[in-house]
């Protein structure tokens, strides 16, 4: 399947990712050269193609991003997995697959119907790690904890309200890491299906971290533990 | 001294954070009975008091924040202080200063001249953060360095091509983390000043984290080590 994307940010972010199929445009001044398959158009087509979106001149047919399967991310020994409950915010999403690519994480999970998900934003703010990453879309995420504990994983949550501290585990097993929304956390259900659930102490009066630097700072420490 | 800021978002921010000394507005609709001082004027004036820019009916003259003197961030034992060196993106400074705040830093400085400082989008995404934290403006960043080693302060510093992780050492020292910019990382006259530098491991093929999201796994090393 393949979508559409407007405006030259957009536009040039798809054609720097080398994921635009066709592209529809007002003057070909700018891409000429390019090896894209293109097509001068006028504003009436663009308004229709870009839904009169604010094209700026420039809609693209792009790919999809491929997506991961779940089933690719198992290890037998030391795997880690991040799972996404109800992220919101794109620049999050791209900073967290960008940590988890240099920290050599074997999968990002998030649920389908997320707020946000992989997109050119998203590949811009991950600076080239989403295409060294395998990324899953589920429907279900407590579905998918649950088959991942059969498979031999232990789900690890975090927590503000928690006793323990997350330098007290040592990691020394395959290992789900929850990372829960800005604003809300992890969600009920999702929390209940973990086996340990951690903090990061806080000991100002701002009560959390931004959810990539508590990402970062989650993952590294299992890094550090394993090693 | 006083600034202006303009634009619904700025001037709601502004207002948000208590920092309006007058606004200026084409309609009072939104603000009357906040207990602020105002005035209803054409759109001529809003130019002019905007220097032309897109103000959407919005300026407020505001206080400027409120910096800190590095001397008040000096501690006897156990000090920790993270210094920036040419951050451009004022989300990532935002995040820094919130992280410092949660883990308990002493203080943030970074040059005065720098690309980026404190405005209502940092204090924004340092979600409160910015109220609690000694931030401080510097000319010289060399000399403020020399001059906190004189009162006992050691200089950590990061680079990718470093030798030492940043886990070996025990930072049991009064400490200034140097966070470099997020191109290019630590000015070479503020590496010379470093007593340690340490790398973060990086295993996938992207050879860097998001500035905040570094800051953060160096931040809570620290905060470790030390417990």
């Amino acid at each position: 399947m393949s979508e559409y994307v407007y405006g030259k940010n957009s536009f040039f972010e798809a054609l720097n990712n080398k994921r635009i199929i066709k592209a529809y445009v007002l003057s070909d001044q700018e891409i000429r050269g390019k090896g894209i398959d293109y097509e001068i158009v006028d504003r009436k087509r663009l308004d229709k193609l870009s839904r009169s979106g604010n094209h700026q001149g420039y809609v693209a047919e792009v790919k999809e991003y491929e997506l991961a399967k779940v089933d690719d991310m198992i290890r037998d020994k030391d795997g880690l997995i991040v799972m996404l409950d109800g992220l919101e915010d794109v620049h999050n999403l791209g900073a967290i697959i960008r940590t988890c690519e240099c920290a050599g994480v074997d999968g990002v999970i998030y649920r389908s119907h997320n707020s946000v998900r992989v997109n050119d934003t998203v590949a811009k703010v991950a600076c080239g790690a989403l295409e060294y990453m395998k990324v899953a879309e589920v429907t279900n995420l407590v579905n998918t904890l649950k088959d991942l504990k059969k498979k031999g994983y232990w789900v690890v949550g975090s927590d503000g309200s928690s006793e323990q501290l997350y330098t007290d585990l040592d990691y020394d097993m395959n290992t789900v890491l929850v990372i829960g929304s800005e604003g809300k956390g992890m969600s009920r259900l999702v929390k209940e299906e973990c086996d340990y659930i951690v903090r990061l102490p806080m000991l100002g009066k701002v009560t959390s971290l931004n959810a990539s630097v508590a990402a970062g700072i989650l993952i590294y420490n299992i890094l550090n533990k394993r090693q």
